[in-house]
């Protein structure tokens, strides 16, 4: 497999893919996860269906004792460089999978509304797969229900987001929508209520005291919601900022908001 | 410059600079910042002491209208590649310049004592260059008085911190200690209590309720924070997790931990 192939296939699943709830595997093409926590949280997945386990001698150690669902095929380190993108830190660990079924926007909000609470994170061309990552890991860390991107303008990467969402991505279902609006318009028809972060909103996430099923909006750094995706919004918030800088790094950010979500939940 | 230079050189001011109260320049070896965010603060920073600033004629145009403190050198994106570490998301622009002047410890723990109440950020064994560099960002954005990393076990990268910090490198100072649990000590004499956050600590931040002069202490991924420096805490304390990971990545954690202490503030 050439880098070249390897790019193309480093995909998540599509949203035309077969949904979580129909059952059975991704259909899609495989990619490589790596990373001590990534590939083995995908290990320890039953829904995860594998292609090929390579680990150096010394990575190899570390999975004694594992049950594992396929035989290791123990590799240079040189070999798993030359099958990653430039710059992946594998930790000399690597296992080429297929993508997890995907779960549909419809099923998110089914799910939604069969609880009396509940945080669904969409994020508005957020593209960074270490942040979207990170955001995976903070969701599953709150407990939120999904975390929602749109299909463009989100990483390709999915090696390196599962790396950052070190083995989150197993737990936390992330959705892929080709609307982000329309989205949270399902939402909002199983009962959610949008709160979307904006710098410039008069009143903190604290003070609009959200309670039952909430979606977190949150858009790029700098830019912020789109537009449209603000005229969506039942609510827009700011965090509160003592300091000199306006702005969090995205994930901090969502990581932020999850947390007050859930504090006094 | 070789890159092997770079590397070198892609240093933060040692302790045994002279102190910012001091005045005047770093004085170290000059290192490489770059992207958009990271350079245009340096440029704006009056007490930033510049070499060469090169760009790309399409990031060039970015800085017209800008008051720059040395000319631009208008070069080839791929000259640009060659003088960065490989990966480095430059956008197109580059600045070569001296490390600012080192705050000492006992400079952070002077400027506290004139407060009645403040935050400083102590990162035990956080090394990822991204992570560190997020974390200056929160603390700019959340109004903390430093962050005191580790002389040894810290990011050589700089300017993939100050990329991650997003030009919080310019204003919230980054103080190395040779000796974390000294340093602890050196802030509570100046009357700091310090909270280290523990995810087995009985208690959350939120309960413990602190005031007054603050150091939150924050360990390794993984392993938290050391036995010695656990010791000399005053509390620990742990974020609630509504989820099923145990974990937020470092950086998010620290931004929620700013955030609860900024909350009721």
């Amino acid at each position: 497999m050439t880098k070249r192939d390897q790019r193309d296939d480093a995909r998540f699943p599509r949203r035309g893919g077969p949904p979580r709830s129909g059952g059975g595997g991704g259909g899609g093409a495989s990619f490589w996860l790596y990373g001590t926590h990534a590939v083995t949280a995908a290990l320890a997945n039953s829904e995860r269906r594998f292609r090929r386990l390579i680990a150096t001698a010394e990575a190899a150690k570390g999975l004694a004792g594992l049950r594992l669902p396929l035989p290791v095929e123990t590799v240079e380190r040189a070999e798993i460089d030359r099958l990653l993108l430039p710059g992946s830190v594998h930790q000399g660990l690597a296992v080429l999978v297929e993508p997890l079924a995907a779960l549909a926007i419809e099923d998110v909000a089914r799910l939604g509304s069969l609880r009396p609470s509940c945080v669904v994170v969409v994020l508005d061309q957020v593209t960074d797969p270490h942040n979207v990552g990170a955001i995976l890991r903070s969701a599953a860390a709150f407990g939120a229900l999904a975390v929602v991107v749109p299909d463009r303008h989100a990483p390709e990467e999915t090696g390196a987001l599962a790396k950052a969402a070190s083995g989150a991505l197993e737990r936390m279902p992330l959705v892929r929508v080709t609307n982000v609006v329309r989205a949270l318009d399902e939402l909002k028809q199983a009962g959610f209520w949008v709160a979307g972060l904006a710098a410039d909103a008069p009143k903190t996430l604290a003070e609009i005291k959200l309670t039952g099923r909430i979606v977190i909006a949150l858009g790029a750094e700098g830019e912020g919601l789109r537009r449209l995706t603000r005229e969506h919004c039942d609510h827009l918030a700011r965090l509160p900022m003592g300091g000199e800088m306006e702005s969090l790094n995205v994930s901090n950010a969502a990581a932020v908001a999850l947390y007050e979500l859930a504090r006094d939940g």
